[in-house]
């Protein structure tokens, strides 16, 4: 098992070495590749012997190559398929999303508990009531899914999308949703909590 | 100068502490906080000791004092001014959070390039055309702001607050934006990100 720290660190790696390689670069040091991530280049090589690569050769990485091994480590050449619950403006606008539909990740339903806003919205993604989210979950095999809904109802769309089997939630209801089950991963996208450690930052820098 | 994790631990520290606080628990050992943030607890002691505290007493932290020293630390009792840009279906519904419109945020102004969408818009906050932003950030004193346009303008977008003073940025745009400044901050709100965060917990968690 690696560390969540570490998994962490590989994403913001694997994003880097995805723009790198965009701007045709084809090899870098870890040095190079600590400065860019605000990370020290013992860690980088830390992180990356996770991956089974002993140390990089003295011209530094090869960026294909150290991409292509992240990638198979954890699958990420495999398409998830994801699921929204909540179509208000917030939900649709992510539902719509171009990196969001195929490839690495792939939005193939929607869930919203109001039935004649499900009418309204023509979108090409299967759309479904919310009381059917367990049961939709499970049958397409859904592992990921967006919370897009009031924060009041979040907890209980958490519980019915787990039910349906779900192993990662994305939360935007503005509620920090609890998970008991340690084999499930949440990210609570908390945007006045994100605001709170700019805050800090911009403080912190004023001396 | 605290540094950036111990600054984002403090504020999930903070963030808990409101929590326990409202559950009517007024003591916590650096144990119990470990492991409620799944951090150790002598990285906790540690953080706290930046707040000026030397260590706990056998029974603990006092949740309400320490909460007041996080806050007087970074100062989250001052209410701070934001403003969002894009004004579309994700902006918009940022911008009616009820966590946003005053207290420890206040979100006093929007902007949109679309000077049609602008008036077509009801809401208490003023909203002004994307050309105003640096003026308005300028003469307003804002120092947060919240980015939700489309990718393509993203960066020019970025540009213009800083230019107007901004200090902080949460920037929702579907594109990583780089900052030169080492005196503001962004944070970039990575959807299919955080997705391929979620992603690779789970596959490193199945054995």
């Amino acid at each position: 098992m690696i560390p969540f720290p570490a998994i962490n660190r590989l994403c913001a790696l694997y994003r880097l070495l995805c723009d790198l390689q965009e701007s045709g670069v084809e090899r870098i040091s870890s040095a190079d590749l600590g400065k860019k991530l605000g990370v020290g280049a013992h860690n980088i090589r830390k992180d990356i012997a996770f991956l089974g690569v002993s140390s990089s050769s003295a011209s530094g990485y090869d960026i294909k190559g150290l991409k292509q091994l992240i990638s198979e480590k954890f699958e990420f050449n495999t398409e998830k398929k994801a699921c929204i619950v909540g179509l208000g403006r917030l939900g649709t606008a992510i539902m719509e999303r171009k990196d969001l539909c195929g490839g690495e990740f792939h939005i193939i339903a929607g869930f919203d508990s109001n039935i004649n806003r499900l009418e309204t919205i023509s979108s090409s993604i299967s759309l479904y009531p919310a009381y059917s989210i367990t049961e939709v979950v499970r049958r397409l095999r859904i592992e990921l899914a967006i919370i897009a809904v009031p924060a009041c109802v979040a907890q209980d769309v958490a519980d019915k999308l787990i039910d349906g089997g779900i192993k990662g939630i994305l939360n935007f209801a503005p509620v920090i949703v609890k998970l008991d089950n340690k084999e499930i991963f949440i990210k609570n996208m908390d945007i006045s909590g994100e605001l709170r450690v700019l805050s800090a930052q911009i403080k912190n820098s004023i001396r």
